[in-house]
């Protein structure tokens, strides 16, 4: 944060909500400018509504020093991962914050700012919400309202044998992007700018939303790689299996240096979450028309192998050998 | 919490969510049994949707030793409390747990057990939700989700001068409630079910859903009484104003034989929170309508006064003397 002007504290949650979420709202009429205690939605007819809700808490999901742009847009970002999964776009969210203490005027400022750069990327506007001081660490909750054309909801369940298994961008760069964030000397082989790409994709995480169309059309099944690509690869899998060549799997030039220099960075790669790509079950006919409208979205994506009736993971290396890995990826009961 | 059986920890999410947790979403197929990473829900035609959302904070908005099925209860409650205030009825909520430990198997019991009764008190079912560890305290989210005939929305704003100002129910019982929870040696002059009855407004707060189709029909203006009486009075007034006689405050009786042994009680009696009763602004042409609909919903309202021109609330007692408070309500903001 900026010291150039005295820290001043919000003073009341009035102020904190008029000067600075009301503008989040853009004008929709269901917000009420924020002065009421519920929201309104009128949703288009011929679209479902697709809802998800991971909050994000200081000191387990993001620091505490972190700067309040890059919070408020993870914030956004892991719920509208969720949507993009579904197929579905965002429409509106709702906004509850817990404050171990009033925040400062620039701390809501550039929260506030955070929040507007992610909605206008991701699409949708805020609805409403709550503020509340806690005896506890700040505390974001975020449940995000989506749109889907009716009918066309994309499931995380489903996948069937014989499926494509694709994955969009690349994979592991965010959780060596924590460990860069929160150790300058950490990755000391690689350059500036690769640890600066790394810890930016931990921070800023940028949700597939532009793949959603494709989705809709061509999935099977799908869902956002955020505990990690073991678990949630094999959360896509269900009852089938996968043999993984670890060498299909995409990583960006900064991870691949950093693997070079340790191989051990494979687990990392394998187990580490937060990366917010899309894994995602396609049927055989649809492989060509899939990777088709994922090229013409812009959107990256790799094979990593086709479901088989065998159950469980396999991994092995470029040598056919198979890696183990301890832990699979991240329980939210594991600390 | 009952001794019986040893505490057994709750060792993994997917256990928690899906022994105690889906159970509740009551088979809706948009909740996908809690196994996918959003949830779906097609409005019905000719419905919109009412969003509201109220975190209650162990410490803050209740006790971390209250009994688990109090504590699911009152999350559901405060939120269904704003969509009655809306004219809403419930459809649906997302949940979102953030756990100081992993909970033992007869909290998790308990908790459900309160989410059950409640939402088959108030209507809905679980949708969705998250689960987390944290460094904080117990921290409960809930989104509900409500339905109202298109265009049928109840706001807060917009009472107009003239309008008759009701109250439902009881006022004050649970800031007393509160005080008789925490201190059992409280309110001593009391009978034991007189200061039970008081704890269990606190506890087990009513929502006034039966009221919603009344007030959709003849309600110009509604809130909860959720920070005070003066508060959310105020909140109604908006630009205007009210001459409150503090002896149209309908109390029970416990109540007021709590003030009639302390009448520094009045001043809790108006700026006490949590009640969850509803003020509603009625036009002076509807009044006897409203009065009808409420007499058929079985929900007892007390007229207040009218709304005056003259902006502000004047508090006078029954000898026309001003009552003055120095804190109206609760502020978020404010410990």
């Amino acid at each position: 944060m900026s010291c150039l002007a005295p820290a001043i504290e919000i003073s009341n949650e009035t102020d904190l909500i008029q000067t600075f979420l009301a503008p989040l709202t853009r004008g929709a009429p269901g917000a009420f400018g924020l002065r009421d205690d519920a929201a309104l939605l009128t949703p288009e007819p011929g679209t479902d509504l697709v809802f998800t809700s991971d909050p994000i808490i200081a000191g387990v999901h993001f620091l505490p020093t972190d700067r309040p742009a890059d919070i408020a847009w993870k914030a956004l970002a892991v719920n509208a991962s969720d949507l993009g999964a579904k197929g579905a776009q965002p429409l509106a969210y709702i906004l509850t914050l817990a404050f171990p203490e009033p925040p400062e005027r620039q701390w809501i400022e550039s929260f506030a700012a955070g929040l507007k750069a992610a909605q206008e990327n991701f699409g949708g506007h805020l609805l409403g919400g709550d503020t509340d001081l806690t005896p506890g660490p700040l505390s974001i909750g975020i449940t995000m309202i989506g749109g889907v054309p009716s009918g066309r909801f994309v499931r995380r369940q489903g996948a069937a044998e014989g499926d494509h298994v694709f994955v969009t961008g690349t994979i592991g760069d965010a959780a060596l992007g924590l460990l860069a964030h929160r150790d300058p000397a950490a990755f000391s082989g690689l350059t500036a700018n690769e640890r600066a790409f790394l810890a930016g994709r931990y921070l800023r995480p940028m949700p597939r939303l532009a793949l959603a169309e494709t989705l809709r059309a061509h999935a099977r099944a799908a869902l956002d790689v955020s505990d990690g690509l073991v678990k949630d690869l094999t959360r896509l899998a269900g009852s089938l299996g996968l043999a993984l060549d670890f060498g299909r799997i995409p990583l960006s030039n900064a991870a691949a240096a950093a693997l070079a220099a340790d191989p051990e960075i494979a687990k990392t790669v394998l187990s580490g979450g937060d990366d917010y790509e899309l894994l995602i079950a396609v049927p055989p006919s649809s492989v060509v028309a899939f990777r088709d409208g994922a090229a013409a979205a812009g959107v990256n994506v790799s094979e990593l192998g086709v479901l088989r009736r065998e159950p469980g993971l396999e991994i092995v290396d470029s040598r056919g050998r198979p890696i183990k890995i301890e832990r699979s990826g991240y329980d939210h009961f594991s600390r």
